[in-house]
Formats: structure tokens, sequence, C-alpha cells
């Protein structure tokens, strides 16, 4: 079975990132075949200096692999170390509609959000269609806000079969288990967007500053505590996923019949999170001591990722007649 | 100075082909660069079937380099043997605004002739200008149907330059001199979407045919005919771009002074497109019955232009932070 997921480089991870999605690839990576690419055709959508691109990029490879995706047994590669990608999205791009592409929601809402109306935005799903079908995959996890353009994916590819008869697989949604909700600052989904994100390998000063704005309300600490609280403070959230099982059964204890303090609670999860990430903090020292093992690793993910391509993208080149 | 050009291979190649683009070629291939590409990703747009798409292919290649094209001096080149131009097309379309490609004529003109609304259609000149840019091209011959997307071509160019810094040589329109007007037997131009053309290496007696039916009028042979019908008959542009100058002007007296009938001039335009091609379609079964050398100028030439793309594909990608 072949997994296979993209994830952005538009700056550092957070903790959204990581208990959002890259935690169950983690438990995933053994039981299946993952194909994890770091999308920077993508981020060429939103980042818009080369400097800046690559170190994300970079950076992005450095955290999965401290985090502990293994490269043995997971395909990592960088999205633009094989081209392939973009000769397919052309293939598809001339049986896709425009209306398929019309009514994405994405589209229309990050217009509305104020980026400028360009093509890469629009034409985007078809990318993304390429990324997908180019490794015969047969679950890409999506999130809510994915899940049209995998149904485009579906579409393009049975557009595609029957025009030119049967060459793409078509891959399933794959609702990942236990993604929690993992809530930014300022109590909204934790997105770089909003600017409410934890960084995983922040300055450890940073992270208890960034711990210490978490949105509350102004009850004193004796007061016992509102029950629905639990379930609405990023503060309550993000301990939650850190915390030790009777830790986090402690301090709601305490909240509810009343003596606990948001000041400690926001240190120690400071704390929490510092420790959570210590090791792969420490991993990631040693990786980018060492960048010529970084290289080994991309260039070892792209070569695997083209051959698998490449047979795809053959089959696809001889069904409509080029080359 | 280098001169870039690409047809499209959607059919056998007709007398507009040649005394509107190709003639000027053979002119100019010793004086400049050439690279004349067949261009199979764009015709992808229309054409949907692989078989025909690929006999359509090596037949334009066939039938330039049967036609005079010297591969020695012309870089000539099927589209799909680059990959890089789709790789270039999509990191220029994340710097395309959609009102460029919104407002393009031909888009709107082919959703008005009724060809199904597809972003293929619609992104067409994004793939255009990755064509163009690619090679540094100095020079584009266009028609005026295609001025506008050489000019699209250079305001991406323009705009990736001022995002990324200087990148791509800005392509100047080249007016090609001495371009016949070629009309179609019905007299609009010949094209094939209007179904009013004479293929090069079609059947004698379908050239001969097809001659008979050119439209003129019903003026009897003994009347002298009006002067402006000489630029206005198809059978007289015609005969004028294949007849030698002095049989042109005895047809031209004999119509004007009353006593040429049409039947002769329509069988003497006949024979002299036969002739006019005669030694061309020699070269062409002699080309036919070799399809190891149409393969070897295939396999060149692709050679050569992904050399001269990879540099450019290499600049561009360094420039925006990909690779």
């Amino acid at each position: 079975m072949r997994v296979l997921s993209g994830i952005q480089p538009s700056g550092p991870l957070h903790l959204g990132n990581y208990f959002g999605a890259i935690r169950q690839y983690l438990e995933l990576q053994r039981e299946a075949q993952v194909f994890y690419f770091v999308a920077n055709y993508h981020a060429l959508t939103s980042v818009r200096d080369a400097d800046t691109l690559r170190s994300y990029t970079d950076d992005v490879v450095v955290t999965l692999l401290s985090l502990g995706i293994d490269p043995e047994h997971v395909t990592l590669f960088v999205q633009s170390d094989v081209p392939e990608t973009t000769e397919l999205a052309w293939l598809l791009t001339t049986v896709t509609p425009m209306g398929w592409l019309e009514k994405c929601v994405s589209y229309k809402d990050k217009i509305q959000q104020g980026l400028p109306s360009e093509h890469g935005l629009f034409a985007y799903p078809v990318l993304q269609a390429a990324d997908i079908l180019l490794y015969d995959a047969d679950l890409v996890p999506v999130g809510q806000d994915q899940k049209q353009h995998l149904e485009i994916t579906r579409d393009v590819a049975e557009r595609f079969n029957n025009t030119y008869g049967e060459t793409f697989k078509l891959p399933e949604p794959y609702i990942l288990p236990q993604v929690a909700v993992v809530p930014g600052t300022d109590g909204r989904k934790m997105s770089k967007s909003y600017g409410n994100t934890i960084e995983l390998f922040d300055d450890p000063k940073a992270i208890t500053k960034k711990c210490k704005r978490l949105v509350t309300d102004s009850r004193p600490p004796e007061e016992p505590g509102d029950p629905s609280k639990l379930d609405e403070f990023p503060l309550f959230l993000l301990f939650r996923l850190v915390a030790p099982a009777e830790e986090w059964e402690a301090v709601k204890r305490q909240y509810l019949e009343g003596g606990l303090g948001y000041g400690p609670v926001k240190a120690r999860l400071a704390e929490l999170i510092i420790e959570h990430f210590a090791e792969a903090r420490e991993r990631r020292a040693e990786l980018l001591a060492h960048p010529e093992r970084v290289a080994e690793v991309k260039a070892s993910g792209a070569d695997r990722a083209r051959k698998a391509a490449r047979q795809v993208l053959d089959r696809a080149r001889a069904a409509c007649g080029v080359g």
C-alpha cells in the first residue's frame, strides 16, 4: 500500500504541523510505503525569494529527519528533484475543464484573503493531481480543506483514463487517525497565515514567551474553573498534547477545584514542549552540522521517487501519443 | 541571432503552411540560428488520439525535411523531447496574473468556435512563453493572431526578471518578409479549421480536384475579366505563388483582354503545384522508406535543444530557489 503526502516549505514547522500530520507518518512509516515530499514548486506561489525558499526547503527535510522520519522506510524527496511532475501536470492540464478549477474553494479563499489572483494558485490543483498520480498512490491523507483537491485529482485521472485508456490508479482519501485539533496562541487553528504558531525548534526562550501569551481569561487562581474551557483554551489543548496523562489529569482537577494559576501551567507547558522535542532538537543540531548527510538523503529520495515517477509518466506519454 | 518557431502537428501540412511560413525558414536557415519545433504538447489540446498525434508529429518532421529544412543548420526537434519546457512553464505560471490569460483573444475565439473550455487552452500562452524563453530566442516570427501571445511572453519574462533578477532574454517579434496571403479553396485564409486546404503532398488527383473547386465567377471565357478579381480569386492568388513570373503575366493579360477560361488555368495550377513540390515529394518518399534517418534527426535535434534549454532552465531554477 502506497501512501503519499506533501508538505509546503513556507517556514519553520510548528506544533500544528507535528500533531496534525507528521506524528501520524512516524507511525505509518513502517506499515505502509510512504512517499513524503517537500512541495517547493507549490511554495513558489507564496515564497518569492530564492534563498528563503531554499532554506525553508532544506529546513523541512532536516526537521522531518530530526523528528524521526526514517529515510530507509520513507521515500523522502524534494518536489523539484522530480521535474517529471511538471510534465505530467501539462498532460493533465489538457484534459481538465476550466469549470473544475473555477469551483475550487481554496483558490477563491486565497483571493479573498487578498493574495493576488495568479495562475499558479489557479492551476495548483492540477500540479497536485500530478504529484499524486505520478506515484500510483493508493491513499492520500487529507484534511477537510484538501478534500476537494483530491476529488479533482480523481476526476482528472478518470477523464484521462476515459480519453486515452486506463493509465492512472485512482487514489482514495485517507483520514488520519488521532488527528488532534491544534490551536494556535490565539485559539484559532494553528497556522502560519494567522501568525499564531509555536515553532518546534524555536529558541526555548521564545517558546516560553509564546506560551505566556496564550489566550486565557481573568479568573483569579483560587476560583474553580469553567469545565467548558478545558476544550477551548489553547493552553489546555496544547498541554494535553504534550503532557503525560497523569500530569494532565492533575492540572485538570486543580483547575476545576480551584487553586490553579495560569502562569505556572504556561511555564510548565513551555518546559513540556521543549522536553518533548529535546531529542529531535539534538538530532537536528547533528544534521545541521552534517549537511552532506541531508544532501545524501535528498539525493537518494529523489532517485527512488524519479524511478517510480518515470514508469507512470512513460505510461501517460504513451497513452496520449507524445514521445 | 537566434530565431525560434513552432508548428502544431494537427494534420498534413498545406500550401498555407508552406507559403505562409516554412518557405521563409528555408531562406532564414543559413543566416540565423533557427530552432524549429513540432509543438505536440500544444496539439494535445485538440488531438485526442495517441496514434494520430504520433503520426502527425512524425509527418511534420518528415515534411519539413522534405521541403529542405537542413538539420545541420536548423535545430529541428519535437517539443516533448524537451520536457524542460513543462518545468519552465510551471515556474512562469507562478508569476502570471490570471488577468493576462483571461484577456487572451485566441482562448476566447476557440471557446466561441465551440471548443470545450479546457485548462489546456487557457494555459497555452504560458507553455508558449516557456517554449520561447527556454532558448534565449532573439526573434520570434509572428503572424497577427500570435502577436498577443508574444506580448504575454515578454510580460511574463519581465515579471520573472523583476521578481527574481535578470533571468530571461526578452524576445522581439519578427515580421517575416514576403509573407504571402495564402487563400484556401473558398477564398478565406487557408486553414485546417476552415476545411479549405490544399495539402502539399496530397495525391496529385486530389490536388487537381481541389483546384477545380476553386471559387471563381460565372464570367464566360471570351469576356474581359474584372481586374479587382486578380487580387481576390484564390485561383489567381495561388497561381501567382507557384507559376514562373512570365507565365503569370501571360495569364493575367489574357484574363484582362478576354479569352481566358478558368478551367484550363485551374488544370495548369494543379500541374504547377505538383511540379513545385515534385522534388520534395521524392525526398519525402525516400525519408518514409528510411524511418531511421528521421529518428536520427529527431534525436540529434532533441539533444541540441535540450542542451540549450538546460542552461536557461538551470538559470531560472536558481533564480527562484528550486533545486
